[in-house]
């Protein structure tokens, strides 16, 4: 795809073998780097993204020419010091911003993969990202960082590699999603899958887009990212540019504008079957399952100091999910901290302009640089 | 329409002015009653259905042959006891069983009136079934109740007929649709009109049917009525017939598999237009609008006695905004119980078997009926 052409990747040769039986190899994994790898390669820090983000975490993003998802923590003299660290961001498997994904060509059949993509789990996500740090010849991490699925990312990679990162930040996440999440995905997944322009997932060989189911599963998220008081608060039932409610299915209020914009700018960025593969990676991610339900056991041979961080209004991954991990790390004497940030902007905080939560996290990285250097 | 002839409906011959500015009249209004009016005529309960509810809140729906969605609550020696009260519920304007709505046919052009017919309130809705009470020669009801758009309805009726009805119950309900509930259902509109069948609201006359939108926004209002907890509860990550992942896009989860059916069912009794307008009745609905945002204003002159009820796990209608209701009429000095009922079933709860609820209605309206007799 030419518009990834400019943009860093790696080929991965390694064959990796997926949760689902099937082996892939010679893939690409797409990444960005900010910062400078000190000469004791100590001063790694890898982030994973979220269902909807890629590695372009900071500055302009090249592809979509809008600000990196993470601008307000990644950058110099920032939270996420650039200055400082040498950060790296992939695109996860799955993903469609240039790392191998279902929009990829399949070469038994020279067409898109579509549906014909395997179906990921975190964990692969995870172990073709670790080649990265074969790539950079980093022999361990300062520190894996992520919020929401990047956050699962960071439980499952101190779990599958316990000696590879000196710290940890898993930020506003659970260890085994949800009933009431799986049903906010698949509400997503039926959404697209209902636009007649999916095509079964071989929309892009019937050069076609199912824009308008893919809007859809966007505005459904969007409103699990805000809180209700934050909606309140922001939106309340302020009418747009109107005087007087106007009898009519036009959006009326502020809110239903807002919505609207925001499925509608999505569909430019993001590709409708990335959005069921990654949506079904978080369904699937039930770090306990491998380990007969004690999650304790998944961090059992680590070494990695914890920080978790959660949000009073986030519901979508409520500070009681995220205290499970923080009980479970208590549970074997793991070395963890645990700070709950009040914030009514909901699962979004961690996206945000929030400085209490930018602040710690600044504060846990510099202490605990301080302790390797 | 012909499934509706054997159904019992008046023809309602006054003129209706509309909060849109348009007059409607002979138009006909849908109702079931249960019980029997005593020879006083003081027995009568008007109650009000919800978004998708209709008349027939008890027994055997005949167009559904589906239980009536009260049939918990309503019934011989139930908490709304048909032994002891007539029961009077209409199917408000705007739906689909039978009142006068968007699948009408409009004598203007002799096609169904689609997206031409008048964008409604809850104020209209109340207004239209007002009639009833001169088609049955009540000169004032015992009581009035409804959950959710119901109680919306309760709140209205109270405040347009203020000494029309001796108490009032509004359950799990809002004085003033919040901008997450305008969003949510947004959402369902958003997924019924991105359906191409839909038409522009004109899919009848085209012989198609917008199901995949619909059954998308039904799914998505479904999870609203249920709590996080409850869904934990009840489906976790419970796989749907199936020992592990099939690593597909099939419904590998339970709850997946649940929100499908909910979606293709809800298809088979409900019409798309109905959805989206009576849905924009509950986004227009602020009581507090035309009293300046005093609340309290709403129900001065009222000599209702109020008992007002919210639910632990709903976050849809919060106890927080059913509790304003109270503050309100508190304020004015106004006869005011209100009691939140502890259940994880959440904004669904006051259609469910929770004995606490269904007491607490039974006492409140059996104790105030020894005040009139």
């Amino acid at each position: 795809m030419n518009k990834f052409n400019n943009i860093k990747k790696i080929i991965v040769k390694k064959p990796l073998k997926l949760d689902c039986g099937q082996t892939i190899n010679n893939f690409p994994l797409a990444y960005e780097t900010y910062g400078k790898l000190n000469d004791k390669k100590n001063n790694a820090i890898l982030i994973f993204h979220a269902l909807t983000g890629d590695q372009f975490a900071s500055g302009i993003n090249p592809i979509t020419e809008k600000d990196g998802w993470w601008s307000n923590a990644l950058g110099p003299g920032k939270a996420i010091d650039t200055d400082k660290y040498f950060i790296i961001a992939a695109n996860v498997i799955g993903g469609c911003m240039g790392s191998f994904g279902p929009s990829d060509i399949n070469p038994d059949t020279k067409k898109p993969y579509g549906t014909n993509f395997p179906v990921l789990t975190i964990n692969d996500m995870v172990n073709a990202q670790y080649n990265l740090l074969e790539h950079f010849k980093i022999e361990k991490l300062f520190s894996v960082i992520g919020g929401s699925m990047g956050g699962m990312q960071v439980l499952q990679f101190v779990s599958n590699f316990p000696n590879k990162a000196f710290t940890a930040i898993p930020i506003a996440c659970t260890a085994s999603h949800s009933a009431q999440n799986i049903a906010l995905n698949e509400l997503g997944r039926q959404s697209i899958m209902a636009d007649r322009n999916w095509e079964d997932g071989f929309y892009e060989e019937k050069k076609k887009q199912p824009d308008k189911g893919l809007a859809v599963a966007r505005m459904a998220a969007h409103i699990t990212y805000l809180s209700k008081a934050g909606l309140q608060e922001k939106f309340g039932r302020k009418l747009q540019e109107r005087d007087d409610l106007k009898f009519s299915f036009d959006a009326d209020f502020q809110i239903e504008s807002y919505l609207r914009y925001q499925g509608s700018v999505f569909v430019d960025r993001f590709d409708a079957n990335s959005y069921l593969y990654i949506t079904r990676a978080m369904d699937y991610f039930d770090l306990t399952k491998r380990f007969d339900g004690n999650l304790s056991k998944a961090f059992e041979n680590s070494d990695t100091r914890f920080f978790i961080i959660s949000f009073t209004s986030d519901w979508l991954y409520p500070t009681s999910e995220n205290r499970e991990i923080v009980i479970a790390l208590n549970a074997i004497g793991k070395n963890v901290g645990f700070v709950e940030i009040s914030s009514d902007k909901g699962h979004d905080s961690f996206l945000l302009d929030v400085p209490d939560f930018l602040n710690t996290v600044k504060n846990f990285l510099n202490t605990s640089y301080k302790k390797i250097k």
